[in-house]
């Protein structure tokens, strides 16, 4: 005797993650049918955190399907790679029909996304890679949600996703955001501005400690100062909560932390992904090299008894210096936001996405780990010109940079000058000095590409006359030794 | 009646690079049998720039392969990708026997490279990929040669590489590299750096023109009086050579070239390599950017309209300043050829390859466009000490490193002052300082990390107790709010 099915959503994988989505929905009055391939894991779920919530067990993979009504609506949180399509496989041949939804929730590389997406189509079953950003805590209580892929599904997922999204000003965090793998693009893309930010932030830390020689609970107190300004924002926050933080011994524990970090994911797929699309998103990268430097424990720890550098010694007024370093940051932030930009709307011509960039700022704006005041600045800009080509050609922004360009210029020049690295910071200014050249040296590097491989030239247009048109490819024989050679295989 | 096999090496593809390395080895006593696609190319090719030669042509793929000695000594010198596929399935076809020997001479794709030599191997053929750099003056003179796959097959080429090959006092600039595709590896490392070198080289002439407003003419005076000193190489050379070409109208011909520079190669595989590998290759990495960010010439006119920043203003001893950055090219390209043989180190141990670090730098030292005196002294260091973990650990190169950082740190800064862009340089002396910093500011992210997503920290050694023992994962509740939760599925 069939029973007559109860779910308005299925969630399979229950990490910590899932459970918690799946709480988050049913305290919005949906009824979610939990599933995890380790069955025991849905009893003890039900027994104790669900317990007393809307939220009803499967047994087995066709259980679930046949509990959650039609269209059924069910989301995987599993490992990213192998486990999606072995569940997709599974959810298959278990009675998913024409018309149902399957939201691949997890930290997929867009190419997969793009891949399931059009295998999935062709079987009459809707696809959606979605971001989910907040951690443990944003899933609970409301992450940033990023859908993305067969759009058709979207009706019919808007109601369960944006009721159990963050709100920012009344605004879900949650937007549809484009086709195929945009979803899990744009939560790339995230990610990357994530790493971007936490190497901004850890840069500043390092200037505050040992080049003003302040102790932690004071660069606390700056943190928190700043909390209160433009840099407003989570990872400000939880940088100020984490300094103050003391161990046993009354020390903070920050210090007592093997300053060694890892990078194998998302930030790394954007770097890759700017170096394949040809976009100059220099902070990101930066970021994931800093973090790769920062793994070689042993060899720096080795370098560090045998190259030496200067002592840094401040000289000035300290307040007016860290006063500096806040529009340092708070620049370099700018510049991270708008390569990323830069990136996304590149990619969204290269991959022909229709992608949002308004509904992207506010996705980010809450819920997740980059949520910032900043976000809503941004948003702004984007809703007053969905088409602005460049952040930094909004007015507010603008404003901004220039502002605080002199602070800006100060740390980088000052962290050269004591020693300390400031990788990001400096590449965020070499992008913004880089950006408003008009003319930069990259005629040097043509002429040398033509001298040694005949790799020929264009003209500047204000230069073009009958020996050298717009538009050709010219080549001239530098050294006066030889006659004109044409273009070599050899690629540089 | 099947005639007496005439030729010592085949060459097939006759663009410029390979007509130039099949009149090399004829200078140097070989028959060589020459093919093209495009038969009437042969024709030609023996017509006019072979007459007279030890070169015979082939009408057909079997035509070439019969008139080889064996085993064949066969190398292609053709566009990378599917050609270099389609001329070995071709060459398979037409007579190739076990023990016969293919060089592909292009830029191929290591990874391609691998899956040759393992498909040959597996049919009892010896495949080789080699890198060879110079352009075309290199491959008719002495081109440097990196050739690296099936060892078995070195004992019958090195003849006839190394004849060709450039020489550095009196050494062959080709060396067998390591196995699979270890030589084309080491191409595209040599690629990369040849991407750092130029970038360098332009920041330093943007330095000269817009921080110290030095004309052209004089700008080549610096570049010729560099060339004398630790910078000696071909790259500054031809740089002088540009800077001191003027055009019919008496004005310098570089400064009419468009200031746009491709990059879609061996730069960019460098930079992704660097990332998959997890290691900080940063200043190979920057140049390729700096590249991207010079393509979008349209976006930087408009935004050198929007965009402003400081007017440069030199106050002090120039030529004083002139030698700083002196030091400040000097100490970046030994940063980044310390990145590279990082890279190349930790490759050789991904990959399990045995590659053989003082033969790389002297291939690298003549012949090929990053030739240079610096080539020597890299060769010398790792001669004394082919194990030697850092490039900076080295006598002379520590030596040489702490006498450019003055000097070093004032081109920094004074870039960051003067808003002229010096991503390489700059990035150069964040790599420095943060190799040389014991105590990164790692510890705050990754602090952070386990704050938003309880991922866990390691503890310093010197600070590990019963609390906090060594080589476990902590975890912290740093709000003090909840109760312990266990690692999310969120991968930051």
């Amino acid at each position: 005797m069939s029973q007559e099915p109860v779910g308005d959503f299925g969630l399979i994988g229950l990490a910590v993650m899932g459970q918690n989505l799946i709480l988050n929905a049913a305290d919005h009055g949906f009824t979610v049918v939990a599933f995890n391939r380790t069955v025991a894991k849905v009893d003890a779920f039900l027994e104790n955190e669900a317990k007393g919530k809307s939220v009803v067990g499967a047994k087995s993979i066709e259980d679930f399907v046949s509990k959650l009504k039609k269209p059924r609506r069910m989301m995987l949180l599993v490992m990213a790679g192998k486990p999606v399509d072995d569940f997709i496989e599974t959810l298959l041949g278990a009675g998913v029909e024409k018309d149902d939804i399957i939201i691949d929730g997890g930290n997929s590389h867009f190419p997969d996304t793009n891949r399931r997406c059009k295998y999935l189509e062709s079987k009459g079953i809707r696809f959606v890679g979605s971001g989910v950003s907040g951690g443990e805590e944003g899933a609970r209580h409301g992450p940033s949600i990023m859908p993305g892929g067969n759009e058709a599904a979207w009706p019919f997922i808007k109601d369960v996703l944006q009721s159990i999204s963050a709100k920012s000003d009344g605004e879900a965090c949650c937007q549809w955001v484009g086709d195929e793998g945009a979803g899990h693009y744009v939560k790339m893309v995230h990610n990357g501005i994530e790493y971007g930010d936490m190497q901004l932030i850890c840069e500043a830390y390092d200037i505050l400690k040992r080049g003003l020689k302040i102790p932690d609970k004071e660069i606390a107190d700056v943190f928190a100062k700043w909390n209160k300004g433009v840099l407003d924002s989570f990872l400000i926050e939880i940088t100020r909560d984490i300094l103050y933080f003391n161990d046993d011994d009354g020390t903070p524990l920050v210090e007592k932390i093997l300053d060694s970090a890892g990078q194998k994911g998302t930030g790394k797929w954007t770097a890759i992904n700017a170096l394949d699309l040809g976009q100059p998103v220099t902070l990101i990268g930066e970021a994931v090299f800093a973090r790769c430097l920062s793994s070689l424990k042993d060899e720096r720890v080795r370098a560090s008894e045998k190259l030496s550098g200067p002592d840094p010694k401040f000289e000035g007024d300290k307040q007016e210096f860290v006063d500096n370093l806040e529009q340092a940051l708070y620049a370099s932030k700018i510049i991270s936001y708008t390569q990323g930009f830069i990136l996304m709307q590149n990619a969204a011509a290269t991959y022909k996405w229709k992608l949002q960039k308004p509904e992207i700022a506010l996705m980010w704006r809450g819920g997740c780990i980059i949520r910032s005041v900043f976000l809503k600045d941004i948003t702004s800009a984007y809703r007053k010109q969905p088409e602005l080509e460049n952040l930094l050609f909004d007015d507010f922004f603008n404003k901004a940079i220039h502002k605080a360009q002199p602070g800006w210029r100060d740390v980088v020049a000052k962290g050269a000058m004591w020693g300390i690295p400031t990788p990001a910071f400096s590449t965020a200014l070499s992008f913004y000095d880089g950006l408003r050249t008009k003319n930069l040296p990259a005629n040097l590097l043509q002429a040398q590409r033509d001298y040694f491989g005949a790799h020929t030239f264009l003209i500047k247009p204000e230069y073009a006359n009958e020996k050298y048109p717009v538009g050709k490819n010219h080549h001239v024989n530098w050294t006066g030794g030889g006659g004109n050679v044409s273009a070599s295989t050899y690629t540089a």
